[in-house]
């Protein structure tokens, strides 16, 4: 007997599932978009998400299927679904990933603490909310984006006239998001996992750092805050995960308000960059956590026992190669734990990341930080 | 620019290399002797690792060459580290771990504590030190021998009557190794590892159970170890290591004694079991130490923050699959570490192992035996 999982999509964070997949035994197979994938060591089949044949023929010879990403369109998920395949999360749960109208109005639904919100079809809606929550506010696309892309902020309608236009509007769902502008103190991440016969579990609420719209630092658990607010991120993720059936990982990204609120800004259905802290820094990893969950699994304990701080690396050149910095960084930092993710290298893009555990954030984040400069060549 | 290891070997220990090789973006090669090998995860080429164009072919694509056994032919390796191949360790260290008499003569050589020992090549040489050190004492065949195999505990040279037979003794290796039963009150295992360039750490030395002259279970760090003798074990393993000029992983099998002294009973130069504990107990796994050593890479951590027990999972039926106690083991047991290896069920064969960190030793090494019980399917 064994445990097999596919997963579409074959980026870093499929990437980071074969390594528990080793651990456990589990067979991982990957539906990747290009032979050179980050996930190549796992047993990849190159081939094309969107086509229902090369998915459902993906799907054959697995327990479950499950994702590195939101892009698999629902239709081809609710007809391989229809065929019998077991998908986690199901497509049902999955919509509100993929469409943040959609997840709004979830949440509205449920009682999850949103910012302010609307559907807006026109520039006059759009301008009617700025004029009542602006001046500045958060427009989105309710589909199609990540790392800060498909968001803007703006301060006139003028500036997303491009979405409005009848053609972009229909291929991004036919409305978009407008949020106002929350004022935050910070953001914060609360990261679960849910399998199929209900057991929830979740790790510390974790603090988040942008940079451009993309993270960038996470401190493992969130740095001071109260355990009033920690309980509450708890809560609102059991509450979003229990109610909308989600399988597997959940990641509801926060604001904290400087009047103690939690607001929900995003979510995501899958190990999430919020979470990689947990490879070395929890009993449980995310990775692991995840492949237990969709196969209805019982989960493994979430504990952080001691401060964790993960950096991202991203890009800087689209020529240097990392590994020429292998031996500088490792003879600096022996206690850095670096995670490749095997991709040539491009502005901007995310290349890999550096987890530091330590006595407190603090050094653990100057240790990250050090480490990151020392492994990018930034002298 | 990508680092490329190959590993001659399939074993477990080359799959646990995958993982820290994926962590790492490290490319991994495996000479493996089955097309279903415990490390078929990694890119694995199946050959014959005592024919040696099958070796040189395999070296070809790779930077260095290390192992998961050590019973690659020393000629073999010879002839390649002639032909300009990295062999890590070299041949020339290897062949302390190949050869017990060899070894025994090396480390008397440095001054590294052995038990009283002599190479004897007749029944008359053995009952001669039985006569001076016995009743019982341990017999050894230089070559060939690992969990046991190769080690009889005699009163009479007619015990090992088979050994002495002319043909069987040039196999072995011309002669025998006899040695004191050292009468020890537990056994110790100091494991570490070397680079070319010289650096050498060590992670605190532990405790091994054996059950039939096999690893059962580790306890990490050892405890109620004077900090002298865990100073004296790590000074012994630094010793050979650089005496010996050893690149990679050492593993250094002790006795100690009643009377506080510490012996030297085995060697290995390769991840051992003694060190499976390190992959969650330390900030560096034995297995990403390896590949860095023998990759010539600076070293990491290998700091033990709290107490770790690693309990070996010895197959005890040729049927039952462990996998069908997967939901028992983990809906009970959530904070054990389970390590499958991929291979079919058969008794006495290691099938995987579990790892428990815990406030103490005896409730980590509780839960581990109650987790074992539970995966082996005991009632």
């Amino acid at each position: 007997m064994q445990y097999r999982v596919g997963v579409i999509g074959g980026g870093q964070l499929a990437r980071m599932m074969t390594v528990p997949a080793i651990n456990l035994g589990i067979e991982i197979k990957v539906l990747a978009e290009t032979e050179n994938s980050s996930a190549k060591l796992a047993a990849a089949v190159v081939g094309d998400y969107t086509d229902l044949k090369t998915v459902m023929d993906f799907a054959k010879d697995v327990d479950v299927i499950t994702f590195d990403h939101e892009h698999v369109p629902l239709e081809i998920l609710k007809a391989i679904e229809a065929a019998g395949v077991s998908v986690q999360p199901s497509s049902k749960a999955l919509a509100h990933a993929q469409n943040k109208l959609v997840m709004r109005k979830a949440l509205e639904k449920i009682g999850a603490p949103n910012p302010r919100w609307l559907e807006v079809s026109s520039p006059a809606e759009l301008d009617s909310f700025i004029g009542e929550f602006g001046p500045e506010v958060i427009v989105k696309t309710p589909i199609g984006g990540y790392d800060g892309k498909g968001v803007r902020v703006v301060r006139n309608s003028s500036e997303v006239s491009d979405w409005f236009e009848p053609a972009a509007l229909a291929l991004l769902g036919g409305a978009l998001l407008v949020e106002e502008k929350v004022s935050f103190v910070r953001e914060l991440a609360q990261l679960s996992a849910r399998n199929s016969s209900g057991e929830f579990r979740a790790w510390p609420v974790v603090e988040t750092r942008q940079s451009n719209g993309v993270c960038s630092e996470v401190l493992a658990p969130a740095p001071n805050l109260s355990s009033e607010l920690a309980k509450k991120a708890k809560q609102i993720a059991e509450l979003i995960s229990s109610s909308l059936e989600v399988t597997g990982n959940l990641a509801v990204e926060m604001f904290e308000t400087a009047d103690g609120r939690l607001l929900v800004n995003e979510l995501a259905m899958r190990p999430h960059n919020s979470g990689h802290f947990s490879i070395e820094g929890s009993t449980t990893s995310q990775f692991e956590q995840h492949l237990r969950a969709v196969l209805d699994l019982p989960l493994g304990e979430t504990e952080v026992s001691k401060p964790a701080v993960m950096v991202n690396l991203l890009g800087l050149s689209n020529e240097i190669d990392f590994v020429e910095n292998y031996p500088e960084l490792m003879k600096q930092y022996s206690n850095a734990k670096l995670h490749s993710y095997g991709k040539s290298p491009r502005i901007g893009r995310k290349l890999g990341h550096i987890t530091v555990i330590g006595d407190s954030h603090e050094s653990a984040l100057a240790t990250a930080l050090q480490a990151r400069a020392a492994i990018l060549g930034v002298r």
